[in-house]
């Protein structure tokens, strides 16, 4: 028997918390449950204990595994305990909820606790006059920052940037430098290199820490730092901004003004955000979905979103059956013409899906430019021709073997060869063009491409039987 | 007149280099023809003059740009100045084909000067008596410890990692480690933090360089490590460091073996690399096109990767054509069906590519997973509930009023709705098993999900239609 009085132990401490994440890494949902109740019951020790030491990434996802009425209450009850930090972490949808629920006091708090950069990603998506609340509840400093950063355009390498970095003059020694760091309070939580500015701001050069490290006190600044320091500016997009990270294998890069005066810096895990925020666009755009769409998006949004695509498809399907129409008399003679045209057309679509997944990677990737944009095109039409030829003649005998027609094998193998070699060509084609026209190829290309090889494979097909077989 | 002897000036200096990166920091055409011009001169002078100080990246862009033949050219006569590191930045294969005409002592000269994490990525791809060779031309401390790293499994940490690090022991004060720093000559290029170790190289913990430079000289190490660093197991997915990286916002992480002793580091560049290595392959997978397809392989290299696809996907075709089979009768009786009868499996393929585009990146990102996935199908139902009503009422009316048949309205629009739906439940369904087993969802579910709505959308609306009009 156990004789424990439970009541004396305090509610907190009654039960062993559940494995917080499970094998895989994943959220465990007995450890969602302890929390949901815990927040139910409004009982603070037992939710402070159970997220204590949790790491911010796995606070975004429990707040997202929490119904949506729960996660104000949970922020709340842990209050100065909760690092807003979390909030960078869920989907957009869940963040803009969860702050709409908050008091304008606990999120000027919370977002004051953090570096520039994670306080801006919170804001900028709040309304001016949301923003401008929270930011009044903020000291002047603070203020004043994060206003400058929200005040440079979405997606822009300001709006990343962190306004927190050390700033020191060419002319400090090493030692001078180290003693100033040991001394002041008010350091950026992490940084990989200092910068070395003169009395304007303007940025001279910068010192990686390794390098500071390693150089001995009595060293001037000004004859260890790098002049060329890496540097972008506070209006160039984040997605170039990216680029210029992935290229050049940088970890950290100064952020200056139109004057050439130091405003910021960003850091590379900000930059792994955009890499992975782009290529999830490319991925979803491809498929046809918006970029925006989240899990968390309710049903009305996402089916609202979806339609557009599909409405586009159903312009371009019409268009295909209307090339159908045109050959309705040779279809009523030769039934067999529609039971394989569908085969045509499928083929010529997916070869051309291949084309253009390559083109829109390859411009993205920016491997694809007027030094090669030749080279690429000819390759392609001849990679769509070789398959082309291949398929027309293993569709020739199927079609043969099946119908028992011997003249219908050469009549969709040269259908199958005019139409993968246009559905390679279009593929490769069109991406290229709009690009040129400054349209994102990830996100238009896929009518334009379907419209094509669907056109081609019903016309070639149906066209080719037509005259072949005299049904005009 | 001009009266300068132009044989006096050095035939490096007689002309100035054209700009290397034109404005959209792509490289400049000219400037490949001047090296390519030097290049096949033999002006080493000009030759040199031309690539100085230009980056590894751009010297990679550079080597892709030249003719085959005129990569290894310009990599002899550089000489010592060619950085090897270069040749990380190129497609596998040109790599190969750069690697297989310089000499062996080149090679081996050039990979010594490298960092291990970047002298392994170029030697990993070379057969092992490649390898062999060039490891014997090395000292026996890098040839040990590119071994080790070469012993891991291909796409492992092991094989990511920069075997090069600093570890002190515990008991160390600040001011020993930044002195030991200073006068030890070889340390990594560039490093984040420093690693604490026990005498049997076990880690302790790590101190990140800005804690180290902000901590007086006579504090302990003991008294500033991190006890619980961030590190990774040297059999561990590539993939699934990238993912660690990605959620904890890490900038490195330690290695350690089974023994748990400290291997190596991996630092953010590296995983960068993987981040959009992996993207790569999942735009590429949802495409048909092999993952490792590159801009620089041949014709038949790719006409045959991609036949693959193409072949699976004539399989999946024609199934669906057995199914048109199945109703010739009707299409003989009513033409005007085999003209609609692709519009409805178009819709249905566009639908399910939107749920599978979906659920593929949502189990890439692991945002679906058990706690989940119920609301995710039954919302997905949903959303292609939703779009089915939408389309059989616009589709609804353009078949009636193409056609001027009052029923066509109702059998298509029934055909639409189910078709939608099942491509919608298919589109979420098949990643997720697919996941479940452990087959990749990017490469095999577009197949399954196409003979669904392919097969659903022709079978849905040949046999209403069947029934409807009594053709059967």
């Amino acid at each position: 028997m156990e004789t424990v009085d439970t009541a004396t132990i305090p509610a907190a401490r009654r039960e062993p918390p559940p494995f917080r994440l499970d094998e895989d890494e994943e959220i465990n949902p007995a450890f969602v449950d302890a929390v949901s109740d815990a927040v139910g019951a409004g009982d603070r020790g037992r939710v402070s204990l159970l997220v204590e030491d949790l790491h911010q990434a796995d606070v975004g996802t429990l707040l997202e595994a929490l119904e949506p009425e729960e996660r104000p209450q949970l922020i709340e009850l842990l209050g100065r305990d909760f690092d807003f930090s979390a909030l960078t972490e869920v989907d957009d949808a869940v963040r803009e909820e969860i702050l709409e629920e908050l008091e304008t006091e606990t999120v000027a708090e919370g977002v004051r606790d953090l570096d520039s950069d994670d306080a801006v990603y919170i804001l900028e998506d709040l309304t001016d006059a949301d923003q401008a609340e929270i930011l009044q509840h903020l000291p002047a400093v603070e203020r004043v920052a994060l206003q400058r950063a929200l005040d440079y355009p979405e997606d822009s390498a300001g709006r990343l940037m962190q306004t927190e970095f050390i700033a020191v003059p060419p002319f400090w020694t090493v030692g001078q430098t180290i003693d100033f760091m040991r001394e002041t309070e008010e350091l950026p939580d992490t940084f990989y290199e200092i910068f070395v500015v003169d009395p304007g701001i303007r940025l001279l050069g910068s010192v990686p820490l390794d390098k500071l490290l390693r150089s001995k006190r009595p060293v001037r600044i000004s004859g260890i730092m790098l002049d060329e320091p890496d540097q972008v500016e506070a209006t160039d997009q984040q997605e170039d901004v990216a680029r210029r990270f992935q290229r050049y294998n940088l970890v950290s890069a100064a952020v200056i003004d139109e004057a050439g005066r130091l405003v910021g810096v960003i850091t590379i895990d900000d930059v792994v955000d955009v890499i992975e925020e782009e290529a999830d666009a490319e991925i979803k755009a491809l498929g046809g979905v918006k970029p925006d769409e989240e899990l968390s998006d309710n049903v009305w949004e996402i089916a609202r979103g979806r339609f557009t695509w599909l409405l586009v498809n159903l312009l371009t399907a019409i268009l295909a059956s209307a090339v159908i129409g045109l050959f309705e008399k040779s279809l009523e003679k030769m039934v067999a013409l529609a039971v394989l045209m569908p085969i045509v057309a499928s083929m010529g679509g997916n070869a051309g899906t291949q084309s253009m997944t390559v083109a829109v990677r390859a411009l993205a990737t920016r491997n694809l430019g007027r030094g090669n944009v030749r080279r690429i095109v000819g390759r392609e039409i001849l990679v769509g021709l070789i398959n082309g030829v291949a398929f027309a003649l293993v569709m020739g005998v199927v079609a043969v073997v099946w119908f028992g027609l011997p003249s219908l094998g050469p009549v969709i193998g040269l259908a199958l060869i005019v139409t993968l070699t246009s559905a390679a060509f279009g593929g490769i084609v069109i991406p290229v063009l709009l690009d040129r026209f400054e349209v994102d190829p990830a996100v238009a290309s896929g009518p334009f491409v379907t419209t094509i090889t669907d056109v081609v494979g019903f016309f070639a097909f149906l066209g080719i039987a037509t005259l072949w077989f005299g049904l005009g």
